[in-house]
């Protein structure tokens, strides 16, 4: 029995909008270095806790699987509604849209590194003393400019931090995954790259594809001290996922500020809407889009950065700050709102985590779970429970009175 | 996709000690006659209180699936991280290992019982009155002196309690599972066994064999009174099992007292470490015992015990036993500890039962769930929430900081 099926069976097209609001990382620990509070915990939220009061439904999602940390993008994939193990997307593409390329169908993306050779071509720092960023820029664009196709497969090359690179192969035919034209450890010839299923032959002709590009690209770099050579990972195309607007019926619009959450809304067909730059901002752009889309995603990213340098005071300041911008998002207040994270940041961890994340759903139909505030130790009590990620769309849809009875 | 496989794909070695702490049995109910309390919720528990107010996560297993009451065989796999659904163990297996036969891989295994025949060859009573566990060891060897082999295959046939022995085939080539020499109900011949697959030609031989295992032993019983017949039950051969060691990188030591949770870690390669004979004696065993494994499973019997006899004073007292040696176990303070029951036995029903059993883990990266004591009630509004038993060993490795993040 396909579950999706069922629930596309099910959906009924209607007025509602829904607002998702995604504070990045947002769950964390109780730990007696905090006080046994968490920054939600600690945090003065007294606009969200005004929403609580009207009546929230909470609980807690888990991100992929018991006990596995998701990067980003198997936690917003889970969040859109697909199935994170289902729908894998490789490093490169994740890469690629981190650095804001606008990737295509059938796009080939591999994630690079600059690295030294040796005179034999043996690998001897796999990162080339890890150059400014400014020598990573010049080099990209030297390549970028005398390589710009191979056979008639178009190539863009963007440079990201230091010897961080992407490489997107544009052509007719092309697949991943293929095997990395990196030996991993220093002290090794590059590898020359397979396809993952021998059997492919579209990874196959991009395998070939890896090894002309080389043959073009290395001697350009060849008396660049310490760059001269590069390493390929994660090679593999952009996965084909259903269009988010299909699967459910709901125009979606993305406001993200950073590339990376773009390019995972873009992904699955959201429309990204440009310009806002804090969460008040993207809260007063939600408003002016709200007559244009049913579904908003809306992605604030701080939560996640400070969980990520273990600074609780900084995450507990970024929840005030989004906060204080929830009662702009109020004056229009969407049919559905829900509030929570794509996973944990810990900051006794300074990074993403496992632990199943706080979850608020607010509407005419979400009842009261009669818990003072959102938090963590309040929505392990809350009604939805602790469940998959992935499920939690067709909740907001619920919720939006988007599905029909099943059975009689 | 295959969830396991990307838990294998994610999974690093570290050098972290996990303790996984079995009070078979735990779980229990509420009821009026006992003051609504469980045994757990009576008990006087200060250290494992103290180990609460450290911070702790907590919550409910389900040990198979819903509604389902597990033997010990799947209470323990699942706690062992192997989905009891899918590695089913025979109960001859299961009575094998539980008297304490050291099976090998192949080995079939059958449950027997000695019944009563009439002239004609018909079971008029299925256990023979019950007769003595003396008579039964004395029967068990005057067959093993005289049927030691079936043509190349070694017999092993060991006597349990009253009219219960289990009969262990070593061979090549054997496998079951096979249909029951047993017609269930008295007043009806012995029926002969046949493969469960007809087509399984390993199946025939060991059918075969059986049938060859019959006109060997029936003849030494036939003067004997009342057990001049047997019958047998569950044949099936050792199911393989992936190596715990293999599958979680994680080297396991079992101290458990008791033959059938021997034979369980041994099921999937767990190093028995014999000798210890209370709880505090097992904790001092961790102890000394600690620098060489990584996975201490330490099984604790009484709480299951005195829920089966339906002693809630009882019950309750095992735990205070528990509690009172568990100090020597936090001397050396395991980098994940987890308290839990293989399923629950409440008192009421003098059973094991398929109640969500409690479950607890303390660890640096547990967080808190700022709950007073470990209890089922309390359990209820933990964390973890309500879960398959099976991705416990999942959380124990996340808590372990064993996994690498999923995608990017």
């Amino acid at each position: 029995m396909n579950l999706d099926a069922v629930y596309s069976e099910l959906t009924l097209k209607t007025n509602a909008k829904i607002a998702l609001v995604v504070l990045d990382g947002l769950g964390d620990l109780a730990t007696k270095n905090q006080g046994e509070m968490t920054p939600l915990e600690a945090a003065r939220t007294p606009n969200l806790d005004a929403l609580v009061a009207q009546g929230c439904a909470q609980g807690r999602m888990i991100p992929v699987a018991p006990g596995i940390t998701p990067g980003s993008g198997p936690g917003h994939l889970a969040l859109f509604g697909y199935d994170p193990l289902e729908y894998q997307v490789g490093r490169g593409v994740i890469e690629a849209l981190g650095l804001g390329v606008e990737l295509k169908a059938g796009d080939v993306c591999a994630r690079a590194n600059f690295a030294t050779l040796d005179a034999k071509g043996i690998v001897t720092d796999r990162r080339a003393g890890r150059i400014p960023t400014e020598t990573c820029e010049r080099l990209c664009k030297m390549l970028a400019d005398k390589v710009k196709k191979i056979g008639d497969t178009e190539v863009i090359i963007k440079a990201g931090k230091e010897h961080r690179f992407v490489v997107v192969f544009r052509g007719k035919g092309l697949e991943g995954p293929l095997t990395d034209a990196d030996p991993n450890r220093e002290g090794f010839p590059i590898p020359q790259v397979k396809p993952r299923d021998p059997a492919n032959a579209k990874q196959k002709k991009m395998a070939k594809l890896v090894a002309d590009f080389y043959k073009a690209a290395l001697p350009i770099l060849q008396n660049e001290k310490p760059a001269n050579g590069f390493l390929m990972r994660g090679i593999a195309h952009q996965p084909e996922i259903p269009l988010f607007e299909e699967r459910y019926l709901l125009k979606p619009a993305c406001l993200a500020v950073y590339p990376m959450y773009k390019g995972l809304a873009q992904l699955v067909g959201m429309k990204k809407l440009e310009g806002p730059q804090t969460i008040a901002e993207q809260f007063r752009a939600y408003q002016a889009e709200y007559s244009n889309f049913d579904f908003f995603f809306i992605h604030y990213k701080y939560t996640d950065k400070y969980g990520e340098d273990g600074d609780f005071e900084a995450k507990k300041k970024a929840i005030e700050e989004f906060d204080a911008a929830l009662p702009i998002l109020l004056e229009k207040k969407p049919d559905v709102l829900c509030i929570t994270g794509d996973h944990s940041t810990p900051c006794a961890l300074k990074a993403h985590s496992w632990h199943p994340q706080p979850v608020l759903i607010h509407s005419a139909y979400s009842g009261s779970d009669k818990l003072q505030r959102f938090t963590e130790t309040g929505a392990n009590q809350g009604s939805l429970g602790v469940f998959e990620a992935k499920y939690l769309i067709r909740l907001l849809q619920a919720n939006a009175r988007m599905f029909d009875k099943f059975g009689a």
